[in-house]
């Protein structure tokens, strides 16, 4: 799968709102009311992960949750990263 | 709840093996065969942690999990840091 140019992931990006690129990856903040509200949206992740074969990192503190996603395998971003944010973001309406 | 002293964290950390101090912090990564394993392993962390009230940070990177704890509310290592790292251990076993 070949890495977006730079122009493609602005593009993505612009209809993702609070994902931003950070260091050859593109990254969201989410807060939720509480740990178990928090968890719950970990494991809705995972499952879309899972079914993607594509696993962002995951980082709970608490009531927030950063999710990082990139492809290692092109060496930075692809479609693949977009496409699970997409379905993600989807998954919170 | 006290901080505990250097000596007393050092006796702590004795016997949990895995675990070392890391910035006012004690942490683990533990390696688990694949990303589901490690998100139960997560699952069964938030158990304990909401039972005990004391949250771990989590960090999930595949098959890869670590766990940071510290007492925010006393500024450091407390008995309730190495209650919840022994809870998480024994369930391992």
């Amino acid at each position: 799968m070949a890495t977006l140019a730079p122009s493609e992931v602005r593009r993505a990006l612009a209809d993702l709102p609070g994902w931003s690129r950070h260091r050859g990856a593109i990254r969201r903040t989410y807060q939720f009311a509480d740990f178990p509200e928090a968890i719950r949206f970990v494991n809705a992740v995972a499952r879309l992960a899972e079914r993607a074969n594509h696993h962002p990192d995951i980082d709970i503190r608490y009531n927030q949750v950063t999710l990082r996603l990139t492809t290692h395998d092109a060496g930075g971003l692809t479609e693949k990263d977009f496409e699970l944010a997409r379905a993600i973001d989807q998954r919170l309406h």
